[in-house]
């Protein structure tokens, strides 16, 4: 038998759990206070929806699983293939699917939201997992504005109240929109399939600074003179109307529809940051991306991805999504020493063993009485290291430690 | 691309996740209330672990997840096994590998909540799923009937919370002992190897009738006379008192413990049933089950089982566990045509397309302000097809619909 869980997962203990379970009923309470729906997809998607383009990267960190019985004989013997499902790599992709097959019974807009657990078969490393929880609101079905304030606006209200009462008061919105970035990459004397190479060096910005990104560039063969050019547009904090000035391709639309965003969005610093580009090639307007605690990486984000829920519909569906970093969160506030406010006052009622059959009914009675005046009241048999029984139900947050002797 | 979840698993509409995420809040809260600790362990396990003769049946529906990479090319190449883990088609396996792991850090006993997914690739029927979840409560590490008493009533108390607002009154407890079953089969003249056989029959009573079981057991070349002698044990309704009076091995401390139990539990039908055998080969002592909605079938269960953690701790470890049917008893509560009560008042904030930008900022200050008085608050783009989306929303459960034009 193997002890430890399987490589690069893990158990949570039950403090670890309680947290979670406390951010778990903020995020639920919040999101659905803002009019989101919960839902949930099976954790085993089809193979051909999770290897479909739309998850990038992930698509080679699947967890595929195995065909079985006849269907896998027939697999080995013919030599085709052994799996045709696998275990999520995020949310997107089942959420797209789901929308497919349910959008008629679907409020339109329809206002997700998702916690689950995800997997990738990535290098374990600290912090991360290869089963994780991702937290995603996504509006699909609205093509407005209105779509980015009310994900952007529902999750800064969920951040602040996880990140305050931990003393993180540092949340910082950054935004952008990719077809900015498609209009640089076009002025700068590039051309369209260049630009999944040109943002995912650009995204790096903040870690090894512009000239790394040059060095990076003409490591991939880019010509030095179109790179000059377009890192010259980031440089120096260029504002949403430089931009606009500079980019004879730009509509103007795009950065007003961003100035409106960001005017509309409450109780957080928010920033154009035209460097913003996040990794996933299926955004195709507003990004944004949620930062705190005092770090460069992100604790969320999201854009609008008005392309892909059409591959599975048939026909395009404007959609907009915002995911929260569950994972990197808990981190933040067990960094931070912070604990879930204890509304309920703790009672152990240790018991003797040799207790008559009427002091164990009184012992219930008592236990029974004392919850429904709203304690949380544990039954236990009295161990023979009493002390050592009484600091572990100390340290579990116990105030009150009742001995029932038989006498 | 692909709509439809995979065969046999489900996606949840809003609705459903509603009325699970409320149920989900009942048992934590209720569980918690009794002291018992909720974790989390993987979806995934060692398949050494779950191919360990402790799954039963189970062991054959095992989802194996293929190994990757270099790892993977060299079973093929090998013809070694391609698989090493797999999803968890149980919660009890997991908690005894996380018992092994984690005891030291653990209370002593340790009161144990799991809620999450299990996976078995059974034929997928009505109201049963590839993917489900289980709902567990375990107490490890205490050998007396404080344990049975705790998770019992402790179910019986979450199980009334569930059901009775849905008008669902008649929840009944069944429960007998393992070690009174096998004390009946050597009193038959059987040998101990022939129990599991036998109590498979036996528990199919209620399904097959006494004469179903005799020609199943004869079937299976069990010998007449050895079989109408175990047989003739369950017929008449016996009491504890006869089992004590009429099996030679049974130790009456065996009979004591269970009127213990019996006379402890509170506020539901409880009642010896001789003919009570639970599917698992695990269980060592008091097995019990939960019935309620008029169904034979029941709404959850559980059992004493004392040398599994044991398997992988090294020394045995006192357990018991009590299990709630969870998608059974959604499936009784959709019937019974329930629905989760509403707290709190939903408004939908209709904004027509052409708001300027301070009648938008006005109504997303309307939507926090009444969002801080505890209302549900919507902010959506009004539709063209007015009629049809304010009938949508009215059968989503919002009461007050605001349209908000620019004049």
């Amino acid at each position: 038998m193997q002890t430890q869980p399987v490589r690069g997962m893990r158990d949570t203990s039950p403090k670890e759990t309680a947290l979670r379970d406390y951010l778990l009923s903020i995020i639920t309470r919040t999101a659905e206070s803002h009019g989101f729906h919960h839902i949930e997809t099976p954790s085993v998607e089809h193979l051909a929806n999770l290897t479909s383009g739309e998850g990038g990267e992930n698509e080679s960190l699947i967890f595929k699983i195995l065909k079985r019985g006849a269907d896998l004989e027939r697999a080995l013997a013919t030599a085709s293939d052994i799996s045709d499902s696998g275990l999520r790599y995020d949310l997107t992709v089942p959420l797209a699917r789901y929308y497919a097959a349910y959008q008629n019974d679907l409020p339109s807009p329809f206002k997700s939201l998702q916690i689950a657990p995800v997997w990738r078969a990535d290098r374990p490393q600290r912090g991360r997992y290869r089963q994780f929880t991702q937290c995603d609101l996504d509006i699909l079905g609205d093509s407005t504005n209105l779509a980015e304030i009310d994900a952007i606006s529902t999750t800064i209200s969920i951040l602040k109240q996880l990140l305050e009462p931990a003393g993180i008061t540092d949340l910082t919105v950054r935004i952008n929109d990719r077809r900015i970035l498609s209009a640089a990459v076009l002025a700068a004397g590039f051309t369209a399939t260049d630009e999944t190479q040109l943002l995912i060096s650009l995204d790096k910005l903040d870690k090894i600074g512009i000239d790394g990104i040059r060095a990076e560039l003409i490591e991939h063969k880019f010509d030095p003179a179109k790179i000059n050019t377009f890192l010259a547009f980031f440089e120096g904090q260029p504002t949403l109307a430089d931009f606009a000035a500079k980019l004879p391709t730009l509509d103007e639309k795009i950065t007003a529809n961003l100035e409106q965003i960001i005017a509309n969005l409450p109780d957080a610093k928010v920033a154009f940051d035209p460097t913003l580009a996040r990794g996933m090639s299926y955004y195709t307007g507003p990004v944004f991306e949620y930062t705190a605690g005092g770090f460069s990486s992100s604790i969320g984000g999201g854009g609008r991805y008005d392309r892909m829920v059409g591959k599975f519909t048939g026909r395009d569906v404007p959609a907009t999504g915002s995911s929260i970093g569950f994972e990197r969160i808990l981190v933040l506030l067990e960094d931070a020493g912070f604990t879930p406010p204890a509304n309920l006052t703790k009672t152990a009622l240790l018991l003797s063993s040799d207790l008559t059959p009427d002091q164990l009914k009184a012992a219930f009675a008592e236990a029974t009485d004392l919850r429904t005046k709203g304690q949380i009241v544990s039954l236990l048999p009295m161990r023979r290291n009493l002390d050592h029984q009484i600091t572990a139900l100390e340290s579990l947050g116990y105030t009150t430690i009742e001995k029932i002797y038989s006498n």
